[in-house]
Parts: structure tokens; C-alpha cells; sequence
């Protein structure tokens, strides 16, 4: 801590300049901040003259709101940025650019995002993004394959899962999403009109109980890839051309479905937003057959480029075996489905929900999107194993929103 | 290392006395070397007068018939007490007592064994252990779902699997068990007329392949409990009373499965060698059927007091789930079936065999044990779903043995 200082937006200049060659000699600094400032303090630094900038996020020793008695592991952005910079590595650049980790200061440098929007809310928008599916399926492909047994040495691989293993941000998923949702009380938040149906469809359902319960020992034991282990659509940047993964805080090793499956829901629950909130119309039509065609895609490109992929870049020998990858793939998704499953519900019933569905103001529609979006949930996990392609989440879709 | 010196049999008994508080002041001292002296020195410190003694364990810093060009890490011995340590623990005495573990000196002072006999010579001698199933039964039941998510805290599991993470040790088994005997070549050994039939039988049996690699990747990334990892006969020290498990040095944290299909398998081919080897008369009907009673009884009562056990000590809210239970432990007694089939392969066309079998003297009958072996094997891999009480295997090996 000797050589920490909180920086600021006069000092924050100077500091990235001894660090780094990235301004021109003649920059026009503009310099702002732009986090909330509790936990980290976020600058973004511009030369509006040569139109280049970079973001500096620094590590607060502890809640800034609740001062100094409230201490934090000023260390945390060393393992995110080391992730961010497995995962630019991997997938050719669809996260930031980390173009410095400074222990001393607690300092990430890294590539501004500026033009970029966080996707939840775009999607709120009804914004299309014609390149997201192939970048995020690259995205997946590349993070999750590669890190995985099928391909990496095997004893590179566990030093992998020895120095990702993240038991605190692990504990909040495996509470919040795999458990809590499937039982009264503890931080559970729903609306009062859902309390109910929550308890008849969802708690007294004894054979959901068990499919949870699997998929939940399948996400505390399965260490089969680094996840980045909360890929929801908040936690994705992305604009007209390009897709950027950030705050990967969760990541540890885990079972691929668990990154698939929060993305699916996630759409899945803006399209059911969509679906019930939106006006009908032809903006209405045109956003909701984008977005299903999304959900479908998703499922499917990604699938394929796991297949392909496969052949290049598979190093075990009994991986090879004929068979094998059809198998391990299915597998993926079956489980991606019962992890869509546990997503869409923790979102409507559990602590932390969705602006997509929370967002919505006419509260019949919003009951209606809810409930729908329980009992898919609770499709998806129980008869996970029927969804191995893109068009049966259509075809169920399809079912309820008529 | 500068506390480090070489023990002998007359410096040990100073170096023990000024650790413990142990022997008498009028004990009369007896000191055997009795290790092979290559990797660890092993001394048996035995009190004449008070019938009172202990082993003590020295590592040594490379391997003394290579001399010191090959060194060695002499800290291992520390993994190996911690490990027995927990175990003792947690099965009431079912592996040796330790009673020091010297990080200084890496030595391990502990429980001396010599009024039992490791269990594949016994069962070689066709002796009976009456007692056995229910200690191993107890052992496995104990040290397995004690330290897996459906008991233990999460966090603390977590940092278990995090310090006993074993790299250099799976890989042994990721290929000598799950790999090489699937295959042609590396390290494989077999009789020349096994050659063809293990090309043809195992090999080129593509269904087989797939089973395999699915073990493969289970025993790799299902982190389920804290195993032994070396589970056979040969680990296990016994007597007509009493079973103590030896040498966890493989131990970490893989597939509940794995520690008790290597055990199944190492029974079955101990019966093998008996149906096959035995003279007939009332000596093998003796010895073979209660050889039989232990396969059957090693898989019934092991899941008996699995699910027994389960009520008391679950502590995971989903793990309580009306169901889960018996989903559980007839996941891990199916994965069971298939670890034993590897296990059968790999003793009968891989690296390192049994005595059990290659001791059979007479050609023919171990070649009929051998072939027997590969195809009961085979059996269980591919349909292991099958295979969830002891009776099940009495019937394989009905089929085959008549």
C-alpha cells in the first residue's frame, strides 16, 4: 500500500503517461469520471485532438458510501484483468484491450468502450445488432473450448482451475440462482400478485426440485472450462459493428452450459418484454422476429462452431474418438437449458431481476411476461434434455406467446 | 534443508524421543529398517519390554539408486500425513494414526502395522476377512460424501479442492487408466496372446471409445470428494479383525465413483484368478463364494450406509430435496460400473498389472482369466447404467464364470 495513492482526474494524466507510450506528445487531454466512484474510481482520459483515450479504473480500499470501516480486497482487479487478458488472447479481441494492471496503484488501463452501449439496455431499446451472434459465439467457443480438457495440456489446465478457484462470487450464484429461487424466503423478491404461483409452480414441484438441485451440484463440481460466469446482457457491450465482453469478476472454472444458458435466458426475457410490453405494430414485428431469430441463432451458430472448431484444436486422445464430440456437445446444450431455466427464474423471483421485465409499465402485461417466464423456466429445466437445437426454444416460445 | 539429516537405526529413537512423548523410560529398543530404502527410509521402532511401537517414514531428497542427480520433492510426505490426518479423522480410525508429521526433517511418525498384511497377498493366500466390507464400506462412506458440497461447507470444499489439487499424480492415471489401455501402443503390456484380442474387443469397439472418454472427462472435472485415488488391494493393509487404507498419495478431489469401482474391480479380479486358478474342491468353494459375498456385499452395503448416512449429515438445502438422494447415489454406483471396467482393462493390457492374475501359473487358465476380464470389463464401461446393486455383478459374472 506504500506506493498507493487515490488518483484523481488532475493526477490520472500524469500517472498513465509514466506508464504508458499511448498519447501523442501533442494531446489535448479531456479528462472525466465516469464510475459511480464506490467501489472503483473510473476515469476516462481523451485526446480530443488525435481522437484517442483509454479508461484507468482504480481499486477504493474500501465502500467510498460507507468510508473506511467498511474495507475491500484492493487486489480484485488483478484476477479480472488477468481474465480479460486470457479471454482478448483467446478470442482475438472480443473483450477490452488491457493495456496495464499496476499492483502498486491497483490500476487497470485498458481500451475505451466509449462507443459502445451495455446491450441490456440497447435491447431495452429494441436495438438489432446484426454481428452479435457470430462475435458471441465466437466469443464462447473460444473461452470455453480452449480452456477446457478436450484441448488444453492437462496439467496447465488444473494450475488454471487452482488459481481461478472464487469461492465468494461462486457462493452468491450458487445461493441466488440455484437455490434460494427454488424455496421460500431467504433474499427472494417478487412482485405480490407472483408470491402464489411461485409457491404452487415452482417450490411445491417436487420433480423440479431434483433437476435444480442436479444442475446445481453440475455448476459446484463440473470444472470442465473457465467460465466467464455471469454472461448475462448486461455484462456485454456491443454497438452496430462490434461485441465486447466485460466484468468477467465471476469467472472461475465451471461447467460450459452456465455461460450459454445466462445468455439465453437473458434474451429469452427480453423477448418476452418485448413480446408483451411493445405496442403491436411493425417496429413490434421486426424487433421480435430479430430477437427470436437471436435466441435461435445463439443456440445454433454456437453449437456449430463448437463442431468445427472441434477438429482444429482438440488435443486429447480420447476426444478424438468418433463420437465423442457429438456427445460432449449435446451435453453442453441440454445443460444450457436447464441453466436458461434457473436464470429466467432466479430473474423474476430471486434478489436481483432484469430491467427488461421489471421495466415494464402496464402491469397486466408485466403479470403475463412473469408468469410465462416461470413456466418456461421450469420447462426448460425439467425436460432440459429435449433441447439440443435452436428451434425447439421457438417451438416453446411459440407455445406461450400466442 | 539445514534441519534436514538422514536418520539411522540408532539416531531414530533419539530423534523420536525428543519429538514424543511415546515409549517408556524402560523401554528396550528394537529398530529394523524395513522400507526399500529408494525413496523414503522406513524404520520400525518396537519397545521389547512394554510390546509398544511406531514407523517412522523419512523422505529422502532423491532417489538413492540414482543417486543424487535424480532429486526429489521432499515435501510430499507433508500431502500424504495431512491427507491421512483428515481421514482418521473422519472414519474413526480406518487409515493409520500419525502421530508427527516433521516438516523439518519430512518425516512422518506413525501407527505401526505389522500384525496386518496388505490385502491382495492375503487374498492371493485365499484368507477371509470377515470384517472387511463393513470397514471399507465405512471408510469409503465416510471420507466421500463427508468431504463433498452435499455436506461441506462450500467455500471450505472449495479450498480443499484447491489444496489438493494433484497434477503430476492424474496425469498418471488420466493416461495409464483412461487412455493407453483404450489404445494401441505407449506404455501398454500384454501377453502376446492377448494382442489380438484386445485390437479387437477393446480397441476397435467404437461404442466402447465413447464410454471411456466420458469416464475420462468425469474422473478430470467432477471435483465431487476428497478421494484416496488409488483404491485397490494393495492399499489396503488388513487383518481378520480390522482394515486400515494406506498411501493416499493420489489423493484429490475427482468422482466418488473412482475410489470404489477401483476397489470392485480389484475384487473381481482376485476372483478371477481364484475361479480360474483354484483347485476345485472344498478350499475354492469356500474361498470363492465368499469372495463373491464381498463383490456383492462391497456395492449394497457401501450404498446402504451412503443412504443411510445421507439424513444425518446433508447439509446442502437442495441436496434435501425428496429424491435427490437416491438419484445421487445411484449416479455415483453407475459411474462405479464403468470406473471398474477400466480399472479390469487397464490391470490386463496396460502398464501395471495385478499379481492376482499374472501370478496364475497355469497359461491357459490365465489366459481364460485375462480374456474373461477384458470382456466383463467391456460389459460394465458400456452398459454401467445398468449396474446399481451387487447382484447385478454376481449376475455378469454368473454369465461368464461357469
Amino acid at each position: 500500500m506504500e506506493k498507493y495513492y487515490e488518483l484523481d482526474t488532475a493526477s490520472v494524466i500524469n500517472y498513465v503517461n509514466g506508464k504508458l507510450d499511448f498519447f501523442a506528445k501533442d494531446a489535448e487531454y479531456e479528462c472525466l469520471e465516469i464510475g459511480d466512484g464506490n467501489l472503483n474510481l473510473v476515469f476516462r482520459v481523451n485526446d480530443k485532438k488525435n481522437d484517442k483515450s483509454l479508461i484507468v479504473k482504480q481499486s477504493l480500499p474500501y465502500v467510498r458510501a460507507a468510508g473506511e470501516d467498511w474495507p475491500l480486497d484492493i487486489g480484485r482487479g488483478e484476477i479480472e484483468s488477468r481474465i480479460l487478458q486470457i479471454e482478448y488472447k483467446l478470442t482475438n479481441g472480443l473483450v477490452p484491450e488491457i493495456y496495464l494492471y499496476d499492483g502498486d496503484m491497483c490500476c487497470m488501463v485498458m481500451e475505451d468502450l466509449s462507443d459502445y452501449k451495455i446491450m441490456r439496455y440497447g435491447l431495452i431499446e429494441h436495438e438489432i445488432y446484426p454481428n452479435f451472434v457470430e462475435q458471441i459465439a465466437d466469443f464462447m467457443v473460444k473461452t470455453l473450448l480452449l480452456t477446457s480438457d478436450v484441448v488444453m495440456e492437462h496439467k496447465e489446465k488444473k494450475d488454471y482451475v487452482k488459481s481461478f478457484i472464487n469461492p465468494e462470487l461462486c457462493e452468491i450464484t450458487e445461493d441466488l440462482v440455484y437455490t434460494e429461487p427454488f424455496n421460500i424466503g431467504a433474499r427472494n423478491d417478487m412482485e405480490e400478485n407472483l408470491v402464489e404461483f411461485h409457491k404452487k409452480n415452482i417450490v411445491d414441484d417436487p420433480k423440479l426440485a431434483i433437476e435444480a438441485a442436479k444442475l446445481k451440484f453440475d455448476f459446484m463440481n463440473n470444472a470442465q472450462a473457465l467460465l466467464h460466469g455471469d454472461l448475462h446482457t448486461g455484462s456485454i457491450f456491443v454497438n452496430k459493428e462490434q461485441t465486447k465482453v466485460i466484468d468477467p469478476e465471476f469467472a472461475f472454472y465451471g461447467p460450459i452450459a452456465y455461460d450459454i444458458g445466462a445468455l439465453v435466458a437473458n434474451l429469452i426475457m427480453n423477448y418476452l418484454s418485448s413480446f408483451y410490453g411493445m405496442q403491436e405494430g411493425p417496429e413490434k414485428e421486426k424487433y421480435c422476429s430479430w430477437m427470436l431469430k437471436t435466441i435461435k441463432d445463439t443456440v445454433d451458430v454456437t453449437k456449430t462452431k463448437f463442431l468445427s472448431e472441434w477438429d482444429d484444436v482438440v488435443t486429447d486422445k480420447m476426444a478424438k474418438k468418433e463420437g465423442y464430440k457429438e456427445f460432449w456437445v449435446d451435453d453442453v446444450f441440454i445443460n444450457t437449458a436447464g441453466v436458461s431455466g434457473c436464470e429466467m427464474t432466479r430473474r423474476t423471483v430471486g434478489f436481483a431481476h432484469v430491467k427488461d421485465l421489471d421495466g415494464m409499465t402496464d402491469a397486466k402485461a408485466r403479470y403475463k411476461a412473469k408468469t410465462t417466464n416461470l413456466l418456461m423456466a421450469k420447462e426448460l429445466i425439467i425436460n432440459r434434455a429435449d433441447y439440443t437445437n435452436g428451434q425447439k426454444y421457438l417451438d416453446l416460445i411459440g407455445k406461450y406467446c400466442k
